[in-house]
């Protein structure tokens, strides 16, 4: 089963990365108020129903794909139509 | 105009962050087959239509949010239903 994961820095939280593309993309002639820069996360797992694999997912999120405390997740099982 | 751009290593193209996820995923006990692992983009910028902003989009990935080579890029715009 194929899944996505994306992992984006929760509002608040400094994200350099995002402010470094957002100076980029003003040196270069674009309009842009903000940008944050997060992870996208494709997985092809092994699990017997989309249940199964979104328990799982959850799981995976908390433990080593995301960091809660700054963080936040969003999962989508490609059955849903992944991003 | 909210946007989003999710950029991917491309197929074939080595990708060690992905490798260690699934490493570690395996560690923690999780059956995971792939990985990859790439950025999402989360934009707030200036346009006036829809069509105005992928265009832009479109440039900015090119030039700056993507390498072409080794990576491609899905733009999303927040009307359209954002992932």
């Amino acid at each position: 089963m194929r899944a996505t994961v994306l992992v984006r820095p929760k509002a608040g939280i400094l994200d350099p990365q995002g402010e470094a593309v957002r100076g980029g993309l003003d040196h270069l002639g674009f309009r842009v108020r903000e940008a944050r820069v997060g992870r996208v996360i494709d997985l092809e797992l092994e699990a017997g129903s989309a249940e199964e694999a979104r328990a799982a997912l959850e799981k995976m999120c908390r433990t080593l794909l995301a960091n809660p405390l700054i963080e936040s997740y969003e999962i989508v099982l490609d059955s849903e139509g992944a991003g």
